[in-house]
């Protein structure tokens, strides 16, 4: 069945406020083999949304909403649906519980403008919020299935794995699964030269590559009767692929490098000190971001001055002054410092320049020396962003330090 | 006038990547005074994007499309637009040279598909790319434009500037301006309340509440003939705000929270350093995000472990045994310890539960305690996140920690 993807909220028409929603549904309509079509996002026009939300019924099958639910005035949603499937809003009784409940809990008191949000379509299944106050709903007139959710993007992924997936999986025909492949280390259009023998002329399975800030991934699809027969085409793809471009894959779920990195080193043992400079934490804040970490991350240093590298992992100033804060030297001294200050197996260590100034003939912005060091010694890593800004620079270098991490890990 | 924003790209409907492009674009738009009526997201084909390059134009002035001017073979935009328009593609020269030189530069070969990027519709502005290989366009027929930019962020935002904004700019008859106000402490509705006698029955300027992870955000706008007449409109409604909410107020013209505290710190001169244990660098992180805040930021410390607490910061393992590493007590001896040991003006600290495991009945996922020091002692504040997952808790903590350092700046 063919779905569209509505946004509601003028704030995302404003270009305020990012649609991520639009992007959660997508992947999670797909993996029960629906069609996504079209994503629309309107304001909080009543003529507006009710000429999209009558586009939609036209082209497509199931219309997923978001956003339009709340307690505010411009909070539309709810009455548009309601008078285009020709019914109208009842007040919902476990709903209005729910939020006076809800308000109980956090302590605070409940603003008027919040029993509105308990008023659902009449004959609508009522979707409660667990993470919220605003309920939403599914509506069916006829072939038509109308799917009304949240706009804040938590409410409204908890709502979804709550209640619309089960109220969805009972609709579902053909299924459609996929899997996407993630390369470091080679661009897009390489990717798609490398895989052009096995692309051409297919039809399902499918290829879709696209380029991510500093890597690049590729999506191998299937649609099929069954979930079985689907996950054998992807399957049988997915080795060809391995098979082509294997050297670049780092992950053949669509995983996070910094995710696979720590899977790896939590696997190993091995623990993990690391020093930053130019990253400022956020090579340790990505790794920390993965639950567990603790038994294998022990500390960071952000040693952004000079004093801090000499006082921290006591790098000697006679480097820092000889070949400069940013060089292969001082990175390895860092590297072999973090491991021995913290009495840990491995230390990992960057020192660049993020930019937007400090850049020089010979150390341009976005270049950065990383290291990694272990009992056996020492290895560096000269790495190039191209600029695209202070923020895009760490962040790319970030990535290739859990690369760095990740393949020592790999071939350990 | 009135304009449509359309993404192209099959990875979008997939959910695969977040559709960024088109909050930037709508912000940019607005800011010229073209209203944003709708945002279109259409796959890799034919038909669909010719049936909403159909219904844009028929609705909206001007249309701006991003994505599907690249190399691969499901990159159509280019060839729609031509066609909807009624127009043929030619080779734009300089843009093939530019393409060419680009791949010399970066010392990659050139693949023969990038030579399709230089095929331009016939009577259009070219836009050369100053981040990539595919160029854009502007293309008017009548009075409908259709402006074309490329898919990946950072080339779209470098050639929106340098090309499209100078083109739209020629384009435009009345102006929005608008102003954010940021707040922290306070919820979306609550907001809304407190503000209600202000907003009832305003037709301009308008004035739009919406919640953002861990804050909230208004945005005051107005639309008339002049810029001068709108700015002034809007700093009246917004001088009444502040007057009505201005305590949780934290930035005035939608900045971040971490931009604002690390600004105030560069103008304060005072040294900082940190000591992290769940927010494992990010605050670090934040903070060094924005530039020059080498001036002030001396180091970092990321105490994961309980003996790095003692060993860099000299937390006496007495308080963590019988306070717990998540207690006001470590909090505080952390960031007393990261003065000190840093011997800067200023330690910070934080310590919690991040989750998803290690939470108890007296100390639950989400808790955490942080803390200031400066040479006149340190304080503590407690804070509790709504548990939404382990990151999110880090970012919410991380928040929390940049509000208690910008109201010590504040105040100071």
């Amino acid at each position: 069945m063919n779905t569209s993807v509505i946004a509601v909220g003028t704030e995302l028409l404003f270009g305020q406020v990012i649609n991520t929603n639009a992007a959660y549904l997508s992947r999670e309509l797909q993996t029960l083999g629906f069609n996504v079509l079209y994503h629309y996002t309107v304001g909080d026009n009543p003529a507006r949304l009710r000429a999209t939300l009558g586009r939609a019924l036209a082209d497509t099958d199931i219309i997923v909403t978001s956003g339009g639910l709340g307690p505010t005035q411009d909070d539309l949603t709810k009455e548009i649906i309601a008078e285009t499937m020709g019914t109208r809003l009842v007040c919902d009784e476990r709903a209005l519980a729910e939020i006076e409940s809800l308000f109980k809990r956090l302590g605070r008191g409940m603003t008027d403008n919040n029993r509105k949000q308990a008023m659902m379509p009449d004959g609508a299944t009522v979707f409660y919020n667990p993470r919220g106050t605003a309920p939403g709903f599914a509506l069916k007139r006829d072939d038509k299935t109308v799917i009304a959710l949240p706009g804040p993007p938590a409410e409204l992924t908890a709502m979804f794995e709550t209640s619309a997936l089960p109220y969805l999986e009972r609709m579902t025909d053909s299924v459609i699964r996929h899997r996407t492949l993630r390369f470091y280390g080679i661009g897009e259009s390489q990717l798609e030269t490398d895989l052009r023998s096995l692309i051409d002329g297919q039809t399902d399975p499918t290829f879709a590559t696209y380029a991510k800030e500093g890597e690049c991934s590729l999506r191998v699809a299937s649609k099929r009767r069954t979930r079985e027969e689907a996950d054998a085409v992807v399957e049988r793809a997915v080795r060809e692929v391995i098979s082509m471009v294997g050297d670049h894959l780092y992950s053949d779920k669509d995983e996070e490098l910094r995710t696979v990195a720590a899977r790896l080193l939590i696997e190993s043992g091995l623990t993990l000190a690391v020093a930053e400079s130019c990253t400022g934490g956020l090579f340790a804040s990505e790794l920390v971001s993965y639950p567990g970490i603790s038994e294998v991350f022990d500390r960071g240093y952000v040693t952004y001055s000079n004093e801090a590298k000499t006082e921290e992992l006591g790098v000697d100033p006679a480097l820092i002054e000889r070949y400069g804060a940013v060089s292969e030297d001082v990175a390895v001294a860092m590297a072999e410092g973090a491991r021995e200050a913290a009495g840990v197996d491995i230390g990992v260590s960057v020192t660049g320049v993020a930019g937007p100034d400090g850049g020089t003939e010979e150390k341009p912005v976005g270049l950065a020396w990383m290291a990694l060091a272990d009992a056996s010694g020492a290895y560096a890593r000269r790495h190039m962003s191209i600029n695209r800004g202070r923020n895009s620079n760490r962040r790319v270098t970030t990535l290739a330090m859990l690369d760095l991490l990740y393949r020592y890990l790999k071939d350990a």
